[in-house]
């Protein structure tokens, strides 16, 4: 294993994503992070679904989630096609793990779903290793580093990677409502490294642009649309908008691009919106809205950092 | 009383924001709403300084705060000039009231402060409804309108007249982290007078702008520098750029230009924005930043509508 991976924090690592013990699927609950370190325990791949779409985790856990997923029901006897379109089903917006799981499903003559879990885990691991030498480059000694959500390996690996190259830099991390993953994984995460970060709401990026506090502005994505478009996480819009009115470059990650026919967006429950935790923010009157993710004109974007380099 | 102040909201109504009963001062705690109608209680302007800084109250409450504190010191026997300072110095950014309360010690001679706090309640009174008359001129048919925070009167006013004169219209509204007075007071003030809106994140608004479901974008504002520039609640500068990037107007509401040395930004502490109510969000190890006041460049303003009309 490449020494970098061994620095990622602990929700990065692949148990720390979710773990197969005696027959059993055991998935952290990123909902809970960072105060207290909880697994959703998964019988079948429906239970495994069911998390997934309950948020339990999310960005690059469901993929590692439904790969270790296919390993239960393979050793559990429970068909495989089945199982794969329930878990793809569990986050339309999902196309690596749809993709993933199609693939696992056209190789497995011969093969157990253990044997090509550890080939997909390690495909993936070398992509993100690439991109980050990629993301490491863009990445100016003293820079101000601005992002959304939780961006996971390929965004962390890059920051690790310049930090070892001898680099300063700061990550303002938006909290990122409704989930609060900003708050509850990034930075949290980046602390558990080493890496500084300031948190701030999810509105307030384009302030600290506007002080000069903030070169560079870097996303996971969840699709790279072949017209160039990126869907990524509600709120990425709004600060690539920013970044481009300030003339700060936006570098969103991407494993592959996607065909804009397979584009379908997920419009979660307003009810998420309304509450925060177990907290209600507002009375059950109002309506409220959950668009979960954005897109990206591509205009807004610089480049796009993927396994090969970065497409203009 | 022009027959428009009669349907606001019970929380813009003067009874709303505060009261002086039998020696002491109640301000409606804004922090509890929509959930429960709760007073603190102050005995002295120090007191009531102290409640405007802890958000007790804010946006357009702590002018009328301010003005009820300085009755209650008249009637108490409290020097009023150190009165008037502490209360001004409660929110720096707030000229408005500093402005007011240096008003009402010039005019004292032979005035109570409660005929002086009368004077000016009506006189800002009258200039939130010429206000809204000119508000209420740019409001199209059919429009969605995006606003930040909470906008009182003036805002509020125009919709009023806007719905008056048969437009149907829906506003969009942030819920306002940290501390989601778009949530706790907006969106229930629009429902409480009918009106239609809809809650969302900070950081989704680009996203309906993008799909083409709002056409007007209107704020408050706490200054209106003579340089044409707004200050105004954290996360209107996102908005004002997003709002320029799609082609929508942006239209803050001011009641006088101040000049620009008289700038002073408001900080706040970062542990603000680590909880939400007694939440906490995040570890107690990561930094967080609450700048409290954005500065929006003129360009990105359409126009500011002000008593007089609207000023390009």
């Amino acid at each position: 294993m490449d020494k970098l991976l061994g620095k990622l924090p602990f929700l990065l690592t692949h148990d720390g994503i979710c773990r197969l013990e005696d027959g059993k699927l055991y998935i952290l609950d990123r909902r809970k992070l960072p105060f207290s370190r909880e697994y959703v325990m998964c019988e079948t791949p429906e239970e495994a679904a069911k998390a997934i779409k309950d948020m339990v985790t999310q960005g690059g856990g469901p993929l590692e989630v439904a790969l270790t997923a296919m390993v239960l029901a393979d050793q559990k006897g429970f068909d495989l096609v089945k199982s794969a379109q329930v878990l793809a089903s569990s986050r339309p917006t999902n196309r690596t793990m749809k993709k993933t799981l199609q693939a696992m499903l056209e190789r497995r003559n011969g093969k157990s779903m253990e044997n090509l879990r550890g080939e997909f885990l390690a495909y993936y691991d070398d992509c993100y290793l690439r991109m980050s030498v990629h993301g490491a480059s863009l990445i100016p000694d003293g820079a101000g580093i601005l992002t959304t959500c939780f961006p996971e390996h390929s965004f962390m690996l890059s920051l690790l990677r310049a930090k070892e190259q001898g680099k300063d830099f700061c990550v303002y991390v938006p909290e990122t409502r409704p989930y609060l993953q900003g708050a509850h994984l990034t930075a949290p995460a980046l602390a558990e490294v080493g890496i500084k970060c300031r948190l701030v709401t999810d509105a307030m990026p384009a302030h600290y642009m506007a002080c000069g506090d903030i070169d560079l502005y870097m996303t996971a994505s969840d699709l790279f649309l072949s017209d160039g478009r990126i869907v990524n996480k509600t709120g990425t819009l709004e600060n690539a908008i920013a970044a481009s009115y300030y003339g700060i470059d936006y570098y969103p990650f991407s494993l592959h691009r996607t065909d804009v026919s397979e584009l379908e967006l997920e419009y979660r429950s307003g009810d998420e919106v309304r509450r925060i935790g177990s907290q209600k923010i507002t009375s059950d009157e109002i309506e409220c809205l959950y668009p979960a993710f954005d897109i990206v004109p591509s205009s807004l974007v610089k480049g796009v950092i993927t396994p090969e380099g970065v497409v203009s």
